[in-house]
């Protein structure tokens, strides 16, 4: 029953929270190799964690990076649903140490809230979910459900070994959906729910002109100078109504109706939120589509460091011998990495001048991912959270990018369901991390509903 | 007699050597305050080394920076002329070092080149001028000219606190021209008589917009990115003609007449020339000019450096919370350093958006520098150099702009002769930086046949 799980989640949330600080204590930071032993300790601690929970089986992968925790829970009857639980173990570095009030890795609860690095992304998450399954479990001696639970080391390094391993245990994988809470509410009080996140593709573009760097009054006027180059190729890549000007670049963006449109602005979310949470003096974007829309279902091109010549200080008169801008673009569905690549390529061949030579280097992409939200799975987390906050959730898609979504579709064909209970000022990546307990509790409970509505839909 | 002044200089060449050997060990960088107590140590060389060189008096004053070394050689007679010789002791830094293929301040002479930082620019220069002052001396008893030689230490970092010297040492500096050794040779075997210098303006645009570097996936295509906001000014400097499309900036460009246009066209440089110096693809520039007149009599517009964001190894997904650029004009005669900033702050101001904060810093400035080739000490170096070299010598309007020149220009009212025996191959401000031994011993012939031919026009 439904009540007795969420009365057996609620008597035990003490022992949920004395579990999660003892997780938050190992200094799990995956960007330091210094960390690699808390890496190991991290992993096991999950496996026993996994066991204590009600998991049947459990176990810690090696990969080239830091390893992989697999668990599963097999159903009691044919299952009628397979859902792969996703969570990561690593955590951002804790620098500037200096600007923390409490220790990272000594969990401290001031208040609502429990003050560590990870707290809420994202091992307040994993906890909640896991805690949850047990609760449910606790009730359900004839569980129609098949859980599998998949925990990574690398999501704040982008994940770079997950790939190898999800094709190397594809069939173990094989769910129907990816449970992820790694994504957040939209604000306390505003259950969300993102079914959408945009695509990658991360270019560096390099400008040589002269075999070194040239006297600005020797040869100033008579070649042709790389910063300013790449400086006119960047200025053609919008138009003047915040378009990319790329031809073909809106070729494949898929058509959003106006339903979800209507969905999507239903969100509500103010521009003066935005001026604050940014500092800029206006926001700016393409023409005939709202502040959210810009960020969740059009793609964008972003210069994201541009570097030339001298930057010192006071001045040097040189014409630098070359130039170069890290160039990326967020893609929506249905447009692909290589065709955007291919379009960029033809665009820069075209306008740039025969003056100087270039070289466009491909670092890294994925595509959007998008979950059809009228999924079983969808609804049934939908009215969960409706049930929990008393209010509509919210339907997301996400400006953003997380690489295991776009693995989970591209290696093993599932979709995710993306939630989660951490808050926009839980300070995430920043010092002072927090969780705030009572929206994690809610998030349990919320969870536990969740896994209560599957058998019903 | 000539003669025997020539013979002196020829015989002595090997000590001439050695002292500008001596000098070059020293290791004058005067962008590095490290090297400090090294400048301290060259003015007190260059005090001595000018009463070796038959100097009556010679002195070391302080200034706010580096300190001016002056001396005088007093005329026999009421001084027909007085000649104000200018030449500076610091050099530029010497980085990269690793490309050097000996050590910068360990001169050393392989076949026809000394190898040393300094060596070109312009200690050797400075050496040359002293020792065929000398050489003329030898021989002339009753000596007509009035000498005076000012030394200073911060020419290659825009000789910040010349001006200052120049004003409250106004009385003893008065002379009738300033001989500048200080511009080369258009090529190996091409006297060259510069005539005229660009002038200088350097600003540093700074575009600000969040408060700081977002999420190009959480905010990217809602907030106007300052470093494509940047680059979309940057294009709107040019237009497609190649010209400054800064309205008014070519309003008081002086006409140049054909007859002068001939002239500078005469040099007869090929543009192949060009592009193996630079190493560029192709030429570039202002249509309706030729590359030497581009050079010359036209001024420009060059980014010398832009930074913004990341740009280290492999990605970073962010806007960046600003851009910034050097951005510097060359002048010509009769623009002027206040209306061509006004003109740019007008701009600006037209073109930025409102989406941004910017500032615009001025940094250093100078106007252009225009020396009339019908003086007589014009025609004396003229014909010294086509006696030596036995061929026309080129008269040349320089693109470069040299402080000290407009700085004697302005604060003195006194108009410079720009000679000088270094070669575009010489890398100076590069590694490896040599000086043309033969091409150095005619330079000393050339200012001995100059001091000589003064006496007679």
């Amino acid at each position: 029953m439904l009540k007795n799980s969420l009365n057996y989640a609620y008597s035990n949330q003490k022992h949920f929270l004395h579990d999660l600080t003892d997780f938050l204590k190992i200094e799990t930071i995956s960007s330091d190799p210094q960390h690699a032993s808390d890496m190991d300790i991290a992993a096991v601690w999950l496996k026993n964690f996994l066991f204590e929970s009600g998991c049947h089986q459990a176990e810690v992968y090696k990969s080239l990076g830091n390893p992989v925790v697999f668990g599963e829970i097999y159903p009691d009857t044919e299952p009628k649903q397979t859902i792969l639980i996703y969570g990561h173990y690593d955590v951002q570095p804790v620098d500037p140490l200096h600007l923390w009030n409490t220790a990272p890795f000594e969990p401290v609860l001031i208040n609502e809230y429990l003050f560590a690095r990870g707290a809420s992304d994202m091992k307040g998450q994993l906890v909640a979910v896991v805690k949850a399954v047990e609760s449910y479990l606790k009730e359900n001696d004839n569980c129609p459900i098949y859980f599998k639970f998949l925990f990574e080391g690398e999501e704040e390094i982008g994940s770079p070994n997950l790939p190898r391993f999800l094709l190397s245990h594809e069939v173990n994988l094989s769910s129907d959906i990816v449970l992820n809470p790694d994504a957040g509410m939209l604000s306390v009080g505003v259950p969300t729910l993102t079914y959408g996140l945009r695509g990658l593709s991360y270019f560096e573009l390099v400008i040589s002109g002269p075999k070194q760097d040239l006297h600005s009054g020797d040869f100033g006027g008579i070649v042709h100078n790389p910063a300013q180059v790449l400086c006119e190729i960047i200025s053609k890549l919008h138009d003047e109504n915040g378009k990319v000007a790329i031809p073909g670049f809106y070729d494949h963006v898929r058509f959003v109706d106006d339903n979800e449109r209507t969905l999507l602005n239903s969100v509500n979310q103010e521009d003066e939120l935005f001026l604050t949470q940014t500092g800029v003096k206006k926001l700016w974007g393409e023409r005939g589509f709202s502040t959210i829309e810009r960020l969740g279902i059009r793609p964008t091109l972003e210069i994201n460091g541009i570097t030339s010549g001298y930057s010192g200080p006071g001045t040097k008169t040189i014409i630098p011998a070359s130039a170069s801008a890290k160039i990326s673009m967020r893609l929506v569905p249905d447009q692909t990495v290589s065709e955007v690549k291919n379009q960029f390529l033809s665009f820069l061949n075209l306008i740039i001048p025969d003056t100087v030579s270039w070289e466009l280097i491909d670092h890294a992409g994925g595509p959007a991912t998008l979950t059809n939200p009228d999924r079983n799975e969808v609804r049934a987390m939908y009215d969960a959270l409706q049930t929990v906050w008393s209010t509509k959730p919210i339907f997301l898609r996400s400006g953003s990018s997380i690489p295991v979504v776009s693995q989970m579709q591209t290696y093993l064909g599932i979709d995710s369901i993306l939630t989660g209970f951490s808050l926009p000022d839980d300070n995430i990546h920043s010092p002072n991390e927090r969780l705030h307990i009572p929206t994690w509790s809610r998030g349990i409970a919320a969870i536990i509903h969740f896994l209560y509505n599957l058998n019903n839909y």
